[in-house]
């Protein structure tokens, strides 16, 4: 747990999970960052699952290595898992029920670039909540004289609720008190605000989307350190909408599951590609790093694959376990390297030519 | 029903349901726009619903409006609804309502632009599954010693996939006969394809997803006529991430409900704005046409509510009932005045300075 990662000068135990496909070439990646970033500092803990893993020996997620995660680690990176183009009996994802059994109720995502898609630049950050939803996965199928029908059940909780809602205006109040620190000096300009803006669709789910919308916004009520935090909110599809024409405009946004998953994507879309996007699964007592991709099985094996989706997770999982100087150096390397932008370096989703392994050497070299 | 629409030489009834906001500006400019394209063929019958008819009555859809549809109207024409901010008791979307009374279960949605947000032309066709999903709107609420737990039942039947399916191809092979009969001449270049993505996140839902995406498949499989059609599958998130990088790619998609609820406004977006994008909620016997736009409280009485998504909504209904050569013939006068591109004339969403007044005039003098 994150007890362990504190405080102490002895080595940090880091899981690595590289499950499927080019998670298995991202991670190696980022362990070399992270090697090079804080030389001994770590000791990794390679550790089984995925799809790969399952068709091997019919267990998509052992329970070793959820054991050994909470036992052992620090924290964790995880890769990518790839989904079987048909159902598979007995397999369900491991990213779902990892982030479930270690109770990582908050997936983070940073979405920022200095030059968007929209020619502006984008400073937003995703808090998806990441243990109900659509993502219970309790479903049931009938046989009817008319033909098959299926449920699935969509939780909202308002605890779960909350502790997401709280997640995101702490969230908003770190980056509102960096914004105060910024412009400190700048007198005459507009005083620094942060937005947290909730996104549902309380018009048609009003019970669950309404259960969402109200507990988040009680957290605010009922705690007056949060007071300055401005709060919105969106409708999901006027929020994919408004993200694709003026990204610029947003800064925290917490959202229920499954539209998390969808905006955070679309986000990615906007900051140039999923490949530069990473994400930590946050609990209390854990973090576990992980890209915004998948698993790519059509580049996977070729070398190719962008690093710094991983790379970026890597830090943001150092920031999570108390290790901020290292996070920051790290994400500042990558910085650089995007904006030297050399297509000799950068991999194909970035328009470049480059290789995995070429833009960990400019990442290290940057540090 | 739609059989009252064709051959006769009599007038057609159309119904008028502005409902609230910008949908009160934008229905009689649209009928406005048929009057000119077909004079005297019509007679307009004025219909309530919507959030302030609620206000007022206490009934959001009034049981007269559905069954004057139902027994008066060849087809009809739907403005906008308002989302109360909070819930409010006994209130619930009338559009919902709509679409399940009448049985409109596609929401079909062409999204086309010569110059789209990437810069290359879209070309693409959402067909949204309109009566089931999460929009069932089955939903409870627990008070437990833990806090609220609210539920949510998510329905996908095999027969209303089989039957979006089917909608998804038979317009796929119009596409397709279409292409073919352009490209006839030109030998030598590729055969024209057309491509139906049926978008879901059976990786999740393997039961409910799992479902629609096989019965959308099955209609395939049981259809020689749709041999042609190539059939691609995307999950919902890579869906918006696709989206916005390589729009240019899509042709035919087909969606559960509330994933083509997001994709649609999503793919408004890239094509200019929500202003310009018309639907047709399509059923057996009935055709609704509906902008994709909400009722933008904001804009709402300054008479500069963007006209062409209800004109094109307007045109889609017409192609529905027969019609199809005023149909043409307005989205070609819809087309001019886009691509004349006058900021005097646009609306604001456009980046223009002018009225939906001066659209209506810009449509009908392009005629
Ligand atoms: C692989 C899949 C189950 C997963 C999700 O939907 O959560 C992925 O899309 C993600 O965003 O991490
Ligand atoms: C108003 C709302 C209920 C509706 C929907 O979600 O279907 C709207 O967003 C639409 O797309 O027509």
């Amino acid at each position: 747990g994150l007890a362990s990662a504190t405080g102490t000068g002895k080595k940090l135990t880091i899981g690595l999970v590289p499950a499927d496909g080019i998670g298995r070439e991202v991670i190696p990646a980022a362990q070399k960052v992270m090697e090079a970033a804080l030389p001994n500092r770590f000791s990794f803990l390679h550790l089984d699952c995925g799809f790969e893993h399952f068709q091997k020996t019919g267990v998509a997620l052992p329970a070793e290595t959820v054991q050994r995660l909470r036992d052992e680690c620090a924290g964790a990176l995880f890769g990518a898992v790839s989904s079987p183009s048909h159902k598979v009996a007995g397999y369900s994802s491991p990213i779902v029920a990892l982030r479930k059994q270690l109770d990582l109720y908050a997936n983070v995502r940073p979405v920022a670039s200095p030059l968007g898609a929209t020619g502006k630049p984008i400073d937003m950050v995703i808090i998806r909540e990441n243990t109900e939803c659509l993502y219970i996965k309790s479903e049931r199928l009938l046989s009817t004289p008319l033909g098959k029908i299926a449920f699935a059940d969509r939780q909202i909780t308002e605890y779960a609720s909350k502790r997401i809602g709280r997640m995101a205006y702490t969230i908003a109040s770190q980056r509102l008190a960096a914004r105060r620190a910024a412009s400190g000096s700048s007198a005459g300009s507009l005083p620094p605000k942060a937005t947290v803006t909730i996104v549902h669709k309380s018009n048609v789910l009003s019970i669950t989307d309404g259960l969402f919308r109200e507990s988040v916004r009680a957290v605010q009520a009922d705690d007056p350190t949060f007071a300055d935090i401005h709060v919105e909110e969106q409708l999901v599809d006027s929020m994919v909408y408004r993200m694709f024409r003026e990204p610029e405009v947003f800064d925290v946004a917490v959202a229920p599951n499954l539209y998390g998953d969808i905006i955070s994507d679309g986000a990615a879309a906007l900051v140039g590609s999923l490949g530069v996007v990473g994400s930590a699964n946050v609990g209390d007592t854990f973090v576990l790093g992980e890209p915004v991709h998948g698993s790519a099985p059509d580049i996977a094996g070729k070398g190719i694959a962008n690093p710094i989706a991983a790379v970026r997770s890597a830090a943001l999982l150092l920031a999570h376990i108390g290790e901020s100087t290292p996070a920051h150096r790290i994400n500042a390397a990558v910085d650089k390297v995007l904006v030297a932008n050399d297509p000799s370096i950068l991999t194909p989703d970035l328009g470049g030519r480059g290789t995995t392994d070429k833009v960990v050497r400019a990442i290290i070299a940057a540090l």
